[in-house]
């Protein structure tokens, strides 16, 4: 029986998989990676779509050549992902970077080199722009141009990445100075870029796209293309709503139009989704080890082989995942998609993890505070799946805490086959670059 | 001249050793950790002390074999913990363990491996009692139990270690269950352990004793120690106040007198500090790699090449550290201990990270929000040095987030040598368990 009620991840697939490798293991279906990369690819345009991926939601190779290969074109937030990317096979003219560090020292020659074999750059800070400046004028290369708009969206006030808590892309109160600078230089904009948040709000994005395009009418005679970021909302839990991204990309079609409508260019448009295209591809297969309780007016817990240290977001952010209840003999007791025939008074639950920490819990609401949760109760060596983990778990999770190991990495392929993309850790690994005193 | 105004950590120290790796890197400073192993060590007490270190707080082999040879025992939180502390030298015999983890299936038979060449193990489950019950029982070998005393201490009312909030130890509820079980297999307890949490208030902890000592007395007549965990606060920023240890010492001291006067049992007492021994002796080096600013209304952002990805307790718990401020060339120029010659208003600064993550900020408070903090204005290429950072950085950081590496970690010898005790990781290491699709 399949888990969600989308994609291919069934109870079978999970004992199956299960055999192959000691839980927890993240294990994620190609079948809604392939669906939601269809879905953006396919999204409504007026003159052209680049769709980006923002390698940082999960950087395994496995996963970027996956993408890759559906057309996406891949989003490095640092050097080192590019290096990643391009390691795994992606060519340069194929990854952009968008980062926060400026290339200081070594860092610069070797950003020219990559520049020089195709990588586009995004330009995020002044120091930036005038780091790379002689380099890119004297070989005509032209660049994109992070924008800070001044105003965001985002799941707290100040946790997003437009308004001024944050400082990514060249601030409008900057922006006369670049301009000025690259004209001096005789450098080109062909790219514009302006990401707000994760907040997925519908009113915000169209009010994104709006100032975007007046940015670019106002500042930007060369560019070619705009980049509205990345930022679609995904509904992890069933009471979650994803962006509609088909209706923002018809609001998006119908202004480019009027664009060009008015001012006779053609622009194409770019999207970088991460969240997005791997949330809800990914599984964190764990088994209950323990059963406790803390008296009557506690909880009852279930304590997992994985927690914080695979799955950090709940107590980084208080996210919420789905539940999902399978027994060793691969049946699925039952999933956050179909808790009917739960008691929701006494089927409540607290899932913890094995960390002597007092926030390992994947429970937590938005102010850190335990929330139990309706689910089937497990006998011990029964699994816990952790949905909707596909993005910032692996890549963002202090994944040697309590001295775990990293969890290996299963992708169910659309064929049915279930394939390692990353083996487990070995302890050896994670000391190895340790010196006795 | 001192960063901090204790231990040995100059603005000299900073620019030697940020000659021999590249920032970021995490610097130790043994004196420090030596002083605060002494001052354990010298608690008050009435018929001896035990002492052990938390090694979750910073699980690095030569701080394990530093702090081991100073004269603690390792306490360990996983079997890893046990392998990681094993594997460093220290004898079997000198380690505890105290996890979630039931040990299920093939862990079982390494528990008892570890336990039979002495290892002590703390029961923390009514089913870890049962799964070693036989094995100990044949053997004559004496358990520790940790008790979850239904009441808690912590920095939130949800992220204490003691209350119905969470499930670490045996609950009192439970106690019968676990002494009857204990008697009929025959097993003795010979320490009683019970951990409140990292409050570190000196009421809750005389609470905390006198209520441990109840226990002993009602539940426990073969107990020879009794282990108070660990959870004494240490004070990063100037304006917090760290534990009187020496004020426990000796409330602890006089009740364990009254104990034997009563009950004529003279009972050991044990600790098990983590962050008191260590917190302060780390420094997290980083280089100022851009600065921006978010309009009028906004703040000035110092950007630096590390953050959550090396210290993630501001983003995880709302944590502050201390900032120093030194020259590439070598000199300090503001000391969070010495703001004075600061314009309080206009030196108001934010420090962020390099993550293309808007939470990647060391100047937020407990919500998660941005506060700028009053700081000497660097150039780019000057340092910024994170304090504070000895516990719960290097080993709770989502340390490849945005496919940045593990940064290296240095201590400096109290003879003044800068000693480097982990290598950077590459970028090889990074993705060597990594399968391409």
């Amino acid at each position: 029986m399949l888990l969600s009620g989308h994609g291919m991840v069934s109870d079978e697939i999970i004992r199956d998989a299960a055999q192959q490798v000691h839980t927890p293991f993240y294990l994620y279906d190609e079948s809604i990676i392939a669906d939601k990369c269809r879905q953006v690819l396919n999204m409504p345009n007026a003159f052209g779509l680049r769709v980006g991926y923002a390698m940082k939601a999960n950087s395994n190779k496995a996963i970027l050549q996956l993408i890759h290969q559906l057309g996406f074109y891949i989003d490095a937030s640092s050097l080192n992902e590019v290096k990643r990317a391009y390691l795994a096979g992606i060519p340069l003219s194929h990854i952009m970077l968008t980062t926060q560090e400026a290339p200081l020292g070594e860092d610069r020659k070797q950003l020219e080199n990559f520049i020089s074999k195709g990588l586009k750059y995004n330009v995020c800070s002044l120091l930036q722009l005038q780091l790379i400046a002689d380099f890119a004028a004297q070989r005509q290369i032209p660049l994109s141009i992070r924008v800070h708009p001044g105003v965001g969206a985002g799941e707290s006030p100040s946790r997003n990445t437009g308004d001024h808590y944050s400082c990514f892309g060249i601030h409008l109160t900057d922006i006369d100075k670049a301009l000025f600078f690259a004209a001096e230089k005789g450098l080109k904009f062909t790219m514009v870029h302006t990401h707000i948040g994760s907040g997925g709000d519908p009113l915000e994005w169209r009010d994104n796209i709006d100032r975007e395009l007046g940015f670019v009418h106002k500042y930007f005679p060369d560019a070619t293309t705009v980049n509205l970021g990345g930022g679609f909302k995904e509904a992890r839990m069933p009471d979650e709503t994803a962006s509609d991204i088909n209706d923002l990309g018809l609001y998006a079609q119908d202004r480019f139009k009027k664009f060009d409508q008015k001012n006779g260019r053609k622009l194409v448009m770019a999207v970088e989704p991460g969240t997005y295209l791997v949330a809800n591809s990914g599984y964190l297969v764990c088994t209950v080890l323990d059963k406790k309780q803390t008296g009557p007016t506690g909880f009852e817990f279930l304590v997992l082989d994985g927690g914080m240290e695979s799955n950090a977001r709940p107590l980084f952010y208080g996210s919420r995942h789905p539940f999902y209840v399978v027994s060793r003999t691969g049946e699925l007791l039952s999933s956050e998609y179909n808790l009917q025939s739960l008691d929701s008074e006494n089927d409540q639950r607290v899932v913890v993890g094995r960390c002597c920490e007092s926030g390992d819990s994947q429970s937590l609401d938005r102010e850190g505070n335990i929330i139990p949760r309706v689910m089937a109760n497990p006998e011990i060596g029964d699994y816990v799946i952790i949905g909707g983990v596909g993005a910032y778990c692996s890549a963002m999770s202090p994944h040697n805490y309590n001295s775990y190991i990293q969890s290996p990495e299963l992708l169910l392929r659309q064929d049915g086959a279930i394939q390692m993309i990353r083996k487990p850790q070995t302890l050896e690994q994670m000391v190895i670059n340790e010196l006795p005193l």
